[in-house]
Parts: C-alpha cells; structure tokens; sequence
C-alpha cells in the first residue's frame, strides 16, 4: 500500500499563448501527489523554502498525503519559468534557478523506509540511487529522467536502471536514451537497461507501454483548451502509480487500466493552471472519462 | 458494393537506409486495390503510358479489380522517386515526373458511373472534380489530398469537399487546411468545410476518426522492421472503404471496424516493396493482426 514519491516542490512561472501565472505552485512531487492521493496514501519526500506557503498544501494532507519529509531549508524555494506554444504542443524552459534544491540530500524519514511503492520523480540520478539505498524492500521502482540526466550522467543513471522496474519517459527521451529512433525499437532496447517495462508518453499522441513483450496504447484525451500542460506527466505517474498500489497487482490487465487513468487525472490536470482542476476533482468524474476513453477505442 | 477508385498508377523509385528500388510498381489507385480488393470487387480508373507492364497487375485482376478505366497513352507512365531517413519517419522527393498523367482526364467508364462508394484519391482537385460530374448517385465519397493542392488548388480543393463525406489527411495536411495547430481542434473544425467526418493518418502514432463530434482512435501496429512505408496510406484508404463497401453500412462501429482494418492492411503493406506482401496475404493473417489490435488496446 505504501507509496513514496522524491521529487520537486517548485514555484512555477508559465506563460501561454493566452495567459501568464507567476509563482504558482507545482513541482514533480505535489503534482504526483496530487493524483496517487485520490487512490491511496502518498509519502512524500522533497525540500523547500523559508519562502514557501504551506496552507497550499492542505487539500493534500487532508488527502492523505504525508509530509513528514518534507525539508525546509533556509533560501529559497525551486522555481522554474517555462513558454508553451505551438497549440501547447512545444514548451521553452526560460529559467530554472535550484535555489534550496541545489543541496538537497534526500533523508528518507524511518517510517517511510519500508516503502512498497516508489517513485523517483526527475532527479538527479545521484540523488536517485541514494534514495534507493535507503528503501528496504520495495515492489515497485517507477523512474522519470530527463535528456539533460541521460546525456549529463549517464553513468549514475545506468545505476539507477538496474534497479528500475518501469521507466517512464516521453518520446524524445526514450529514443535518446536508447540511441534508437524508431518508438517500437527504443521501447524493445529498454529492458536489456534493466527495467522490466516502460511507458512511453507521446503528448497529444498518448501514451505506449511496452511489458513482458507485449505493447498496449492508449490515445491522450480529445481536448480542445489545454491551458497548462505543467505537470501532465507527473499526474501521469501519480494517477499510475496510486492506481496500482491501490490494485496491490502488477499483471498486464491492471497495469492496462493504469495507464488509462493515469491518461485520465494528467488531461483533468491540464485544464487549468497548477492544482485548480485537481483539487476540486471527484472520482466520478474521472470514472466517466475512463469510460470515454473505452468508447474511443473499443471496435 | 461497386466501388470506385480514381488515381495513379506509378513507377516508384524508392531509397531507404537499407535499400533501393528502381521502377517498383505503385501508385494510390493499385494500393487502394490491393487492400480493397480483399473484401469487395474494385474498378479502377487511370493513366499509364506504352512503357506499362500489365502482366504486373494480373494478381489484381485475379482478386476483382476491374481495369475497365485503365488508359493507356502514349509516352511513359508516370514515375516517382522519394527516399525515407530517421527511422522511415521522413521522407523527402528525390523527382515526379507526371508523364501521360500530365494530360490526364478521367473518363468514366458507363457502367462504372453508377459507383456507390467512390475514393478520391491524391490527384489535382479539378480532375476530382471532373470525376464526381460523371457518377450518377455515389452514397459515399472519401477524399484524399496534400499540402500541394491545399495551398495551390484552395478554391477547387473547397468545391471537391463540399462534395466529400469523409476526408483522410495526415496530421500536417489537417493541420494545413484548417489552420488550427492542435489536431483536436482542426479535426473539429472540418464538418464546416464540407465532410461529416475526418480521418487523420499519424504515421507511427496511428490513426484518429472524428465523425458526428465522436472520436475514435487507433494506434498504429507496432513494426520494427518498416522496410518502404510507401502506399501506405493508399493501402490504408483501401482497406478502409473496401470493408465498408462489403458491410454495406455507414454507422459508427461499423467505421471504427473498418479503421482497424484498413489499419492492418496498411501494416502489412510497408513490411516489403510494392505489392509484395499485399499480393500475397490471407484475410486469415488479416484477422490475426485484427485481433492483436483490439489486445493492444482494450483494458
């Protein structure tokens, strides 16, 4: 049952075609959070701050989500600025500045060690392995990385391959990653890196998995207005990972289903800006989505 | 049941990173063929010049494609060279030469103007014109065209699609003719052009239908080994409508049965040159990979 994610807490900066927000809040670990806590406890593990507001957190904790490892350090808070256009479909980074991240050592606190369900959101890969040193015995490794990891350090993050169960990564990083152009070859190239299976995230094309031989699709939700695609892969992983630690059964079936409503928490994600369309959200809402989704591709 | 295509017929020339082929049979009227032609009889209609060999297309006439419609002209048949790079996700012309098919006006042959499905394949939107003239009281017209005639040919293209009920582009075609960067919105806004319904062709990410404000996707088969993903569209287009044709039904499961279809056919045609794998396959195969389709993506 157990679910711990390791990721960002950041102050957001977004600007899109039609709108600009400043400071918002955002980060791999809350966005994750926020989608995992619909199904399941989340643990979460991540720094910030002396700057950072805690009462926006509170929809989370009365979620259930844990923030006993949640650091304050003095500084600031990680901020990143990024532009979205192209119809949302490209995104420039226009700043990142680390801040209180810069030093993080992730101390995973006692009563999370026996974490059954991990998930290492983009990190850097040292900080990766050194959260898995500190996990006991856990049943599911998920990774994300990025192109600056897999180019930057390649060597710390074949490390943490080994011990990877899935990987999920979008389409540009998983043929970087495996140096294979083609998805179906660069998704088939993943497990002699070590993990078992991997998710591909295709953006407005969906999203692929490939487990045990087998591949398994599904499209990205039809929508008209995205208005801050921030956050959709985290949501992704979140809505994934809480779905399975929620299920306790990682057979293709249940993995299927998985993707499918972590496909349907990122598209509610995107409809508006930081966690305005996620903290308001209702599991009958996101039921009748995933009943869409049959409906699109059940022939 | 009579079912009508309207296109080339080409000698290809064609380079991928492996290989090269010089005067390879194609054209979109022979792969629409060669897919329809597996469930219902075809007339064809086009242009070759005195260079043709017709002992090539006899494994069509076999399957009930009527060559009625084939003139033959003067002068050299018309020839196309492209190459394929990044994992045959590109493609580039190397040359057209339009030959006989630069003077080309299709005549419709009597008993073929009375055609029920009619496919419009990639040809100058004033010849497409010209052929609806002369059929008599089609049920269904399914249009093809590219970024050529969509910014040379506007004003002819906009008369062909008032016509049109459905129209197969690929993403940057439907991009293109809308105006609208997001796929979502620019197949939304197709019906004010004319079609009921669109089918957008995403290469290795598959295929999308809008039609009656439904969506329905599927992906595409996932192939290691492309070896010329020419015709595929065509062969797509082909297995398409020759399943409708033969359901002799217009309704929504039946067209996401026929997506899937003419998906597979497409599948199996880029697995060799030419005709190669398409005039050898079985419907057995066909219904195997059909089956492989609906494992891919139900949950």
């Amino acid at each position: 049952m157990s679910l711990l994610v390791v990721g960002s807490i950041a102050y957001d900066t977004i600007e899109t075609p039609t709108a600009r927000v400043e400071d918002s809040l955002g980060g791999s670990a809350l966005y994750f959070s926020a989608a995992a806590s619909l199904f399941t406890p989340v643990n979460v593990v991540g720094v910030v701050g002396s700057d950072f507001d805690a009462s926006k957190i509170s929809f989370l904790k009365k979620r259930g989500v844990n923030f006993d490892g949640l650091y304050m350090e003095s500084g600031k808070t990680f901020r990143w600025g990024g532009r979205y256009f192209d119809d949302m479909n490209k995104r420039e980074t226009l700043f990142t500045y680390l801040n209180v991240f810069e030093r993080f050592q992730p101390v995973i606190p006692e009563h999370y060690q026996k974490a059954e369900f991990v998930f290492l959101a983009n990190i850097d890969p040292e900080l990766q392995l050194e959260v898995l040193k500190q996990i006991e015995n856990p049943k599911l490794i998920v990774l994300d990385t990025m192109n600056f990891w897999i180019s930057g350090k390649r060597k710390k993050l074949e490390e943490v391959l080994a011990y990877t169960d899935i990987i999920v990564l979008n389409d540009e990083e998983v043929r970087e990653i495996t140096g294979e152009n083609g998805l179906i070859k660069a998704a088939r190239a993943i497990p002699q890196m070590g993990p078992k299976s991997v998710i591909v995230k295709k953006g407005e094309h969906g999203a692929m998995l490939y487990h045990e031989e087998e591949f398994f699709f599904v499209p990205a939700f039809p929508l008209e207005n995205v208005v801050d695609p921030t956050g959709a892969g985290d949501s992704f992983a979140g809505g994934f990972m809480g779905f399975l630690a929620k299920a306790q059964t990682l057979d293709l079936p249940t993995l299927k289903k998985a993707i499918v409503y972590g496909s349907t928490i990122a598209s509610f994600n995107v409809e508006d800006f930081s966690f305005k369309r996620l903290e308001k959200i209702k599991m009958k809402e996101i039921k009748e989505r995933v009943k869409l989704f049959k409906k699109m591709t059940a022939f």
